[in-house]
């Protein structure tokens, strides 16, 4: 960082000039595979102005969202060229001269949304972050502004839960489902769990009872349970789903009097079957959930800033831990956003690209 | 009515003694077809106790839920031996000596459910009647309690709605149809109203658009109307189903982000179908509304009474209408019932025996 005189900054630890930072980033000028559109480019930043900040991104995560938006899937549409990602963290590396709330060192994450986050470095403007701890854990970081602030709004915002209560989900080891466990325990909140059948099932149940899944059952399991008819558990008020189709129907079917099915995801592709009869006289709802539209709709709120303080505090205790990933080189995107699509991005891995490689 | 001194009453008008009514019901002690289990029994009516009212039941509708009680397919179970039928309008013939509010003349109708309302003559207590106004015509008494309630209800419990403000249902000509319409009207909403195509469907639509719908559209006008695209109606903020399967997928298709589907019926005996984008992306909700569990949870309160109230003032304007029926005498309820049930209580007439023939 060249600074000419310490008399000609008023806050000189917040400003830089002359940075000549050459970021690398994915850019895309067309929808298609990631593999086939993304492109490395290689670009010069110009200095932060105003209130503008240099961040140096450490990691982004490959959500199933980004590579969703890449192929024109999304409802969210890039201005080209468009730089791929939508989280990150980073660190502050210098700020324009009305930034007044972030300092260089401090790591900061998306406000916003749609950024652009597959690059080493970009400047964005200070109402676009928010600085959260250094002591939070990297892969955390990068992926906190998605999934688990979907499982803490899906179990705020639709039912009033207490400890003791019950909650299902299917998709369970999802990176959402994996937050909604975590999240379960820290609130004394029963969390079951429904999984596919696979050949590593038992390491696959001893994985999410690890992070607080109170029951893990496959879905053929659960049809014949009667872990709510026995009054082992309560019958859950809210249920969670990612799958669509018959997995749905069958979570549904276990709802208490009132209950509400979230829908978040659509793994199957197939729609969400509802009978008549629990609709009616049961009185389940069936919702659906999108952070993107949240996060947009409460931009600055008390209860956002809330959430980020419950959810870094857990993680810095070492109570909320990142979704099973791996992180990878930038220049490994080909082969992660590709391994990405195979998993649909619900199952196995995230990939989190490391920029500091 | 026998009185043996005024001295012996203190309130002589409301009481009586030696009535000897013998009242004619349709009783059933299982269930099965109402053709086969329901019998044409006379019993003598004690007279009424304490806070006992005995009325004369004027008339009382034939509804799809009371066929379903009846054939055991309905969540509310009676114990049996049972009397048939669930809504009416009676007249207050004399009280017991704790009665309060109630005289004799008095028009009544059930605050309760399920009160077995297919006789001449019942006693009932005094909290499970609602006094209304004479001047509301036989038929909007005898099906006021359900129908219209429900109507009412699905109007004002699941969205804000302002005038201008544009609502959507299919099986919009059901009984419960049309009082969506009527209410639309009163209240300045749009009601648009999808049914079927038919051979008389002219008539159907100029009879729904008398009746207060906007715009009447059959199932494959509405795949391809711009109504709402174009801007002549705002897209609805509501949608009621009462069919279910494609039809159901057809009319939430049409709603305005954050929109709801109301489910109440499940006339084509298929599921509500459920894409995960609109549940997702556009906040799309699907919830159900049962008018039993409604009236069982909100029985004495204030709400309760404005609806009784507001839609009281409607059918003495003129401007709420019984939907379209055919009153029968009692003794011609194997008829009544069959045809009921051939029209599966959606379309077609709503049948009320008439206890004065």
């Amino acid at each position: 960082m060249l600074r000419k005189t310490l008399s000609s900054w008023t806050r000189p630890s917040q400003l830089c000039r002359q940075m000549s930072v050459v970021a690398k980033s994915l850019k895309y000028t067309q929808h298609g595979e990631p593999q086939d559109v993304l492109k490395l480019v290689e670009d010069k930043l110009a200095d932060p102005q105003d209130k503008q900040v240099l961040v140096k991104i450490l990691a982004a995560p490959i959500n199933p969202a980004d590579i969703n938006t890449i192929q024109g899937k999304y409802p969210v549409k890039p201005k080209f060229p468009a730089i791929a990602g939508n989280e990150f963290v980073g660190e502050v590396v210098c700020v324009g001269k009305e930034v007044k709330d972030l300092q260089p060192g401090e790591h900061v994450v998306p406000l916003a949304t749609g950024l652009g986050t597959w690059a080493t470095h970009a400047v964005y403007n200070e109402d676009q972050l928010l600085a959260i701890s250094n002591k939070v854990g990297l892969a955390e970081a990068a992926t906190i502004t998605v999934n688990p602030c979907t499982a803490y709004r899906m179990l705020k915002d639709f039912v009033q839960l207490s400890p003791g209560d019950t909650v299902i989900q299917n998709g369970a080891n999802s990176a959402v489902g994996q937050a909604v466990h975590q999240l379960c325990r820290a609130w004394g909140i029963n969390s079951v769990g429904i999984v596919r059948n696979r050949p590593e099932i038992g390491e696959l149940k001893q994985l999410l009872e690890c992070l607080g899944a109170t029951a893990v059952l496959t879905e053929e399991e659960l049809r014949t349970s009667d872990i709510f008819k026995s009054g082992q558990l309560k019958r859950p008020k809210l249920a969670f789903n990612c799958v669509g189709g018959k997995s749905a129907t069958e979570v549904s079917r276990h709802l208490d009097n009132g209950g509400v099915v979230v829908t978040y995801g659509g793994m199957s592709r197939e729609p969400v079957t509802v009978a008549t009869g629990p609709l009616i006289f049961k009185d389940i709802a069936f919702r659906g959930f999108w952070m993107t539209r949240w996060s947009k709709e409460h931009y600055n709120t008390p209860e956002r800033k809330q959430m980020f303080q419950d959810l870094c505090q857990l993680m810095v205790q070492g109570k909320f831990i990142a979704p099973t990933h791996e992180m990878v080189p930038l220049d490994q995107f080909k082969n992660a956003t590709a391994a990405s699509l195979n998993f649909k991005g619900f199952t196995g891995k995230k990939f989190i690209l490391n920029m500091s490689c």
